[in-house]
């Protein structure tokens, strides 16, 4: 049944291509995005590899093509609190998708100002949002794009459950405590600090005002085009590639296009979960169609298809391309390597059948970096942002598996 | 050793007390404050029981007392963050007691813009102060008053630790993951998820920046005088007794007063932390001389001297006023009943002698209900900020334990 769906920040690379699909579904998509990720790249002096389109183009050309109107409000959600709770009033959605914040790890961590704005930025949109529901009295489901890496590196070999870790506590003289508690975060940069924040938001709008709220913990996203975006260059997707908002296969395959060495910080043996923004688009759809009941906790799905390390990853598109790979110092707080297993139960029992890494897959996103290889600033493919002051040392970071 | 001290939030309720306090000591202290508990005061159209004197009077008055001079910065923390910087860089303090945050759940659940208020408030003044020590390079303990309720009423006997809980996670064929994590929180106002917020900012910045932290997780505060406020009266402390920022005791003391019965929500079933405010300063005391070392985890200390049931609160109040008691719907989401057992063996191995409730020590307060008695303004004693808006049932609040 066609619902009418919010993309918070659908102007950026997961909502371009998730109001899309969702469109091409025959939804009814409002837009809602302060166009802050451009706003970042014009102040970073950078630029998607792929020549995006303005939202004005982008929306008319997809009106031209497929005869269905996505709607754009442009409105900042930290900011604008009395215009998106009249935006609410008016449209009455039955579900809204939340990617209005500022995602970038690197990005976070450049200096205080761009901390200060991801804290500013995500946690005030994301509690605007809730506060704006249950002032609005809606009962629309929200579906938050979360991510992965709030869970933390802990070098733990257990597999990471969906949110959710089922503890006891026994005590002598007082019997046992049975319950499950949200994963007990160890956030590794500011951005994923504010995932945190927002588990705990979440956790406490559903207990106190009943809303119902999806929380996707999402892996890296790997791939630039989906089906919807791949239909007109005025439909296409953003591609980072620069240190900051860029994610490492895209980094590694601009490298490699370049002729330059693939760089990886450390040892290459982190291990991080992957999942190709086709599946992006296609487990938001999933979520949407199965909300969680009134009252029901804060669902919380992981959305990654595969694990791999850093430094296998770099292999695989050695073998594709002939690259070579380069070892740099790591710039974060983190252990040197970690294992991690992820309980991706949830949509594979929704129906999804997840694209995984292969050489043959890369192939596309090679293509575009090759095709776009004179847009490259060569100076940026590097991450800048240091995760600590030089004088500092984090005693407490490493080594907590037992 | 005398110490350079910022109290941020040094006029309210706990912060005169504790500069008062500090000063005393010897130490240089510098109050940061906004004035904002006297503009939220004037919004209320409410007024302390207590006359107290503007921050200038409060200020030379303890300079003619004592000799000694506390110095006032006018200073809003969430919003004039590059101001505090250049604070922080002239003057060096060695700590800071971050009392900076809007502290009642009642207020926090007015409605729409006290929410907001109080998440923007608390969190960005609690991250702009973490930022900036990171900024400025200032090696300085932060000794932040946070609260118990942030624990959440999980309807657990066992004894609540000290801010971490030990946890072992066994799965076949991966063995035994053991480690201390943060406590998972269950806040039942926005107020407490703005304190379930904090402890996951000063988690990541002891973590990655090396920042030195104490939390003090407070119990319901009593009384009002300590030795210092009590010399004069351009030094009295706020006695705050309508429904959103009067703690119980408070209330039922003027409830007592006044000749009106004291007004239990609920069953009175709920089992609460209280602290007196001498202890509250005693505490920030010795929380000061004891720092965490750098790259130690945060510092998390139970700041309460005993647990009680409000409707035994009120049956002491009843025995040695006379006074009535009535009972009435809770306007909050949480169990009726609770068990509460806290662990507080931090300040007794620190030497708290810990001031327990007792009828007689009930008498300076309800002296002070009395003599100020035609300031009350009746119609104010009751809280009215509604937990949810009636249509929303809360599905999930109760009863966890198993």
């Amino acid at each position: 049944m066609p619902k009418k769906l919010f993309v918070l920040g659908g102007d950026g690379i997961c909502g371009w291509p998730t109001a899309l699909h969702l469109s091409q579904l025959g939804h009814e998509v409002v837009i809602v995005d302060d166009l802050s990720r451009r706003r970042i790249d014009a102040e970073m002096g950078a630029r998607s590899l792929t020549p995006i389109a303005s939202i004005d183009v982008r929306l008319s050309t997809w009106r031209e093509l497929s005869g269905k109107a996505i709607r754009f409000e442009f409105l900042d959600l930290a900011q604008d609190y009395d215009r998106f709770v009249r935006l609410l009033v008016r449209e009455r959605p039955d579900a809204i998708v939340h990617l209005a914040e500022q995602r970038s790890a690197p990005y976070s961590m450049r200096g205080q100002v761009t901390k200060r704005y991801t804290v500013d930025n995500n946690v005030r949109g994301t509690h605007n949002l809730l506060v704006a529901l249950v002032e609005a009295d809606l009962d629309c489901h929200v579906v938050h794009l979360g991510t992965m890496g709030g869970y933390g590196h802990h070098g733990a070999s257990f597999e990471i459950p969906e949110g959710y870790l089922k503890i006891q506590i026994t005590e002598e003289g007082a019997g046992l405590w049975e319950t499950d508690v949200l994963f007990p975060t160890r956030p590794g940069s500011v951005y994923h600090t504010t995932a945190s924040i927002d588990q705990i938001l979440f956790q406490y709008y559903a207990d106190n005002d009943g809303l119902r709220i999806t929380d996707l913990h999402q892996g890296i996203v790997w791939g630039t085009q989906t089906r919807e975006t791949r239909l007109h260059p005025g439909l296409v997707n953003r591609f980072d590639y620069e240190g900051e908002y860029g994610t490492v296969l895209n980094r590694f395959l601009v490298q490699a296009a370049l002729g330059f060495p693939l760089s990886v910080h450390g040892t290459g043996g982190q291990t991080r979960a992957f999942i190709h923004i086709e599946d992006t688009v296609r487990c938001i759809e999933f979520a949407i169609a199965d909300p969680p009941r009134s009252g029901e906790r804060v669902k919380v799905l992981n959305q990654a298809a595969q694990t791999l390390r850093i430094r296998d990853l770099a292999q695989l598109v050695s073998l594709v391309t002939g690259a070579k790979i380069s070892f740099l110092p790591s710039p974060r707080n983190e252990p040197a390597e970690n294992d991690l297993r992820v309980s991706d139960a949830a949509f594979l029992a929704l129906g999804l059948d997840p694209i995984l890494l292969t050489g043959s897959l890369l192939e596309e996103t090679l293509q575009i970096s090759r095709r776009y290889a004179d847009r490259v600033e060569a100076s940026q493919i590097e991450a800048r942002s240091p995760w600590s002051p030089p004088r500092r040392a984090a005693g407490n970071r490493n080594g907590r598996s037992a």
